[in-house]
């Protein structure tokens, strides 16, 4: 069986794992925190991140969300995510690309610097002026998504794919950790509703990261 | 015909042009520098970021180095860069990911900022320090790619893939702005010697970025 190594707040190990739920793929989940750099997990991946996929029995270790994703989609043809003509694949493998690189750098990574990292490895208090510009910067991506839902059905398309996955992971994180305000942006929390049911998703809202708790609206499909 | 939006020293753009030439694609160029930020390059490419692939004739716009690499691949049937079994992908994928991310972050990102940004935009003279801590991570880096053509013919096993284009973008970005010291590595210098003589590496190696000057190895095969 799969062994995801991940924490239960990386984004990159929650979008492989809405994958895995949505294609039904069975896995385990071994808690690995980064930053204590165990040498067995930096032999698995010389990267040092999260996630990373084994299959003990099959002998395969798989680092780096997107080739985890890609090989996941390749291999099992359940809820094909990475699908459809040429275009639209590169429209898909773009918008995942934004969350994972711009989404994530301008938003979720300094709010899990300052509200994770700094609370349970450095044990400073958080940055106001950080917190408040990645708010800010929050604030410009829930514009650019209502504006692609407004345009289309789903975030590359007619089609829910592997963007919609990798922005709901970002998403859920930066909820997580208190950095989203919905106001005004009607139209992706509509879509985030709808997405906080699905059975791929439901087990991650339940789970919690030790010694940091969410907003009260976290796991709650209406919001 | 395709356009590809770049300048000559942006290591993504070199591994979309390093594909392109290996599959035999013709395109023009078009220099796009980032911090300019050009309105109709911002409409193209909300990430402001270089490479951007376009085909006018065909209406179509590519963002993200790895979705037009993806999209190439999938399009073009000469020289597949991304193949093999799902478990090689991976691995090509997996190692793309460490030049674009881990050797782009520790190496070439903060050479281009010292020695082209601060250059050309703020004007201001590059910080010794960083630059000396970029070279020591790029000998680490030089390590681990040593390892790899030890253990392998090619960078992801046994057949030339897009991580050989990928390592080769990223390395002659950071040779251009003197940041290689080549003592010590004889393998990775071996595998990179007989890549430089590759017709789809010659363009790359004569074109020079405005004010910043290669060192006199830069595009010799022998060096
Ligand atoms: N491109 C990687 C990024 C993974 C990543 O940045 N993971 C974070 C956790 S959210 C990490 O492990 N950071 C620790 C570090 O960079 O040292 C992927 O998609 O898997
Ligand atoms: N993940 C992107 C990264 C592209 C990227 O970082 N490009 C740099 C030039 S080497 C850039 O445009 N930087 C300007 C900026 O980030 O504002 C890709 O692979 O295309």
């Amino acid at each position: 069986m799969w062994r995801l190594h991940q924490f239960p707040i990386c984004p990159f190990s929650r979008k492989v794992r809405l994958l895995m739920g949505e294609k039904g793929i069975a896995y385990s989940l071994q808690s690995e925190f980064p930053w204590e750099l165990r040498d067995e997990f930096l032999y698995m991946n010389p990267t040092g991140r999260t996630p990373v996929l084994v299959h003990e029995e099959k002998n395969i270790t798989l680092c780096d969300s997107m080739a985890i994703c890609e090989y996941l989609d390749e291999t099992v043809d359940s809820a094909k995510m990475i699908n459809g003509s040429a275009e639209y694949r590169a429209e898909i493998r773009r918008l995942v690309s934004w969350f994972d690189e711009q989404f994530y750098g301008d938003v979720t990574a300094p709010l899990l610097h300052e509200r994770m990292r700094k609370r349970l490895v450095s044990r400073e208090s958080p940055n106001a002026g950080v917190l408040r510009e990645a708010m800010r910067l929050a604030n410009g991506h829930l514009d650019y998504m209502d504006y692609l839902i407004d345009h289309r059905n789903w975030m590359a398309g007619a089609k829910m794919s592997l963007a919609d996955l990798a922005a709901a992971a970002q998403l859920s994180v930066a909820d997580y950790l208190g950095g989203i305000d919905w106001t005004g942006h009607a139209q992706t929390k509509a879509w985030y509703s709808m997405f906080k049911s699905r059975p791929s998703f439901r087990p991650l809202l339940s789970e919690r990261m030790k010694a940091i708790a969410p907003p009260a609206h976290y796991d709650q499909v209406d919001f």
